[in-house]
């Protein structure tokens, strides 16, 4: 349940798609690494926060605990403490697993890729993340998936905010997991579960309602350093510095277009102790799509300076800053507008076949085809002794192989082969 | 325990190894499938003999009962008849699970990736068989891997041999596993195991022994097919046929030269129903290495024509050949080979390094990087913000990027960049 094979038309769009956002990653000068699906549980504990829940483990067979892994950052992080690196620009895509509710629909499964890329070192303020944000934008442009816009916030500029609305540290998380549901409910419903479940004055909730519900540029960030209890507050000053720094570079970028600063950003992972985003799609009206499916993030990440340091036994800390593009959506997206389109994707990339027009030739076929192959030519034929021309070339047809070469009698005693245009029927002896 | 990371430059060597397999499965016209890590047990109960013990199984945790997957045959088989496919040229590359001992030094773990590639469909005999044993002699003479020999044999004559010795039905897999172990230990070895632990007649064991030490090419066929015995047994003699007809066409295929038809080739598994086959390389004489590591076979496989009716719910069957070659064991011999040579593997891709000789130019390097992006050039910078220009070539040579393009206060005024030759040092303005 929630898992599913990719027969070869979906293997082929997920290639196309995944061979986009490495090139993306490689022009960004990463390396890749690769760790196993399998790790301790003691791991993976503690991480997730509310997501510890949804963590496959195996059974115990006598050895060590072990559970599978729950996304590719927490890997990465004990990876980096194992081998005391301390400067990395890593990707790494590969699969991840959730004992959570599929829906399928939507594009949300038990087993999914995750296509991650980190920078982990001890930098100047807001480069890399910067370029994580540019690695967004590349990748949602090449992809042409419609307009996109990238939310911004940070964690500090949020805890500074519950802060100076009166709340007290202890229910920063809670608070900070209720703000996440704004783009999905409206204010009033989130204020009535601040105050009921989580606790929060209902003067503190509105107080925050002000802050939250506020989103834009770089004047949004002008006026709140400005603000005249914001700017009080420590760590809101520092993180609305850094968005302020990080604006001027996404500005050398040319890409603040795309880019809102928005307070109702929260994000659901614990690590997270810096800049924070994540991209959605913006539905288009788009006559042509019955029901249009809302597909939610397509990306997202932050800073986390603290996730490293959990695994080192004396707790040397690494800052790291990355991003993880939600490979499984976007594949969603593809499919259903290639369905849509009605297009047939090659599953293969054979150029040519190699037929035959009489009986008795076989082994004149595989005399050719593997001087094909030898040349590194990507070439196939028939598994049968004598198959008749019309369904070798129907193969073709069907499998969108565009050249036949064809070796008959009259072409073996010529000493040529005819190769054949299969969409045009034009005919060459060579 | 049995697992690793890959740090970059095993993770870039391992691409390239595989980018070297997939170009030969493409090449052969092979599409390709994904399946999920995580099967139903009972999909994989009862199809790998005493390898059973080695499944790794998952958690009861209310769901259903799962275990990971311990080759990608079996979940092939399934895909098959789930699909009701009954004519299908694929590969897979993927992890699989095997709770065995590990010997990582020899290349084995328990989690590792196999790459396979089978063709399941009804056809004329012999013809995907020979692709297959085609398709191994291409990759391993592609990784200039050395001197290699594959061995090739068939399930039905060895079932003759035990036949026509003697051998009662129910023991032919006891004594095909004893078989199997000629390539490790002496012969006297062998026959005691047969006659002790498994049962069968000393006389039997003899006239076994006459048989599976044999080996040769298209001369010891004819030979057998002429054996007064064994010519009379329905199922060696049609075995014998075939392996004529396969050696035929690996002739036109012009790889006989590699090619050892071996009695005592066995495999383990027992799903394989006609012709099996394994690559071992044959070790060279090397004063250079001090302790040759035994690599053992690099690829195998054969004909399964049971196994997808195993999963269909009428029994349906498909027959089906393919091919598994031992990555893992090829990786290891690569690495060793590399870190002899002393040749260092580059990590990244990067094209250009962009720097700049004096401070305050961070605004100059972003606008640039994002440029060289935007026009797909594999572009890094360093992540602070006033680098010295000696750090920043430092990096071009520690990481091998052959150009830095730098943008200098005169190269501002001017409106160029100046692209350094990193190696050579030369330099051009432009």
């Amino acid at each position: 349940q929630g898992t599913r094979d990719h027969a070869p038309a979906q293997a082929a769009l997920r290639e196309r798609l995944l061979s986009a956002v490495v090139s993306c990653f490689k022009r960004h000068g990463a390396a890749a690494i690769d760790t196993p699906v399998l790790e301790l549980r003691e791991t993976l504990v503690g991480k997730y926060g509310e997501g510890a829940k949804l963590i496959y483990e195996l059974q115990d067979q006598g050895g060590e605990l072990l559970a599978l892994r729950y996304d590719l950052t927490v890997p990465f992080a004990r990876y980096l403490a194992m081998n005391k690196i301390t400067n990395m620009k890593r990707y790494h895509i590969a699969k991840v697993y959730r004992r959570d509710n599929p829906a399928t629909t939507r594009g949300r499964y038990r087993e999914f890729y995750q296509c991650d890329f980190d920078i982990a070192g001890q930098f100047d303020p807001m480069i890399p993340d910067a370029e994580c944000l540019k690695i967004v934008h590349e990748i949602l442009s090449d992809l042409q998936l419609g307009d996109f816009v990238i939310k911004v916030n940070d964690r500090r500029i949020l805890n500074g905010v519950f802060a100076v609305c009166g709340v007290p540290e202890s229910k920063f998380i809670p608070a900070c997991s209720t703000v996440d549901k704004l783009d999905k409910v409206p204010w009033e419903e989130v204020r009535s579960e601040m105050v009921g479940e989580k606790g929060l004055s209902p003067e503190a909730a509105d107080r925050i309602g002000d802050y939250v519900q506020l989103h834009g540029g770089l004047e949004l960030i002008e006026r709140l350093l400005q603000d005249p209890k914001l700017s009080q507050n420590k760590l809101a000053k520092e993180g609305l510095g850094d968005m302020k720094l990080l604006f001027e570079y996404l500005t050398l970028f040319g890409i603040t277009g795309k880019i809102s600063f928005d307070l109702s950003l929260a994000r659901g992972l614990d690590y997270y102790t810096g800049v924070i985003f994540e991209a959605v799609l913006l539905q288009q009206e788009n006559e042509h799509v019955e029901e249009p499916v809302s597909v939610g993030s397509v990306a997202g990440g932050g800073r986390y300076d603290g996730l490293v340091g959990m695994f080192d036994p004396k707790g040397r800390k690494v800052p790291c800053v990355g991003v993880s593009i939600g490979i499984e959506r976007i594949f969603s997206i593809l499919e259903q507008r290639l369905e849509a389109s009605g297009e047939k994707l090659r599953t293969t990339e054979t150029q040519v076949l190699v037929a035959t027009p009489q009986k008795h030739l076989l082994a004149a076929r595989l005399k050719l085809i593997s001087e094909l192959w030898d040349a590194g030519i990507k070439a196939e034929m028939l598994y049968k002794k004598d198959p008749k021309l019309l369904k070798q070339l129907q193969y073709c047809e069907d499998t969108g192989i565009p050249l036949a070469a064809i070796v008959g009698e009259q072409e073996l005693a010529d000493g040529v082969v005819k190769l054949r245009d299969v969409a045009t029927r034009e005919e060459v002896s060579m």
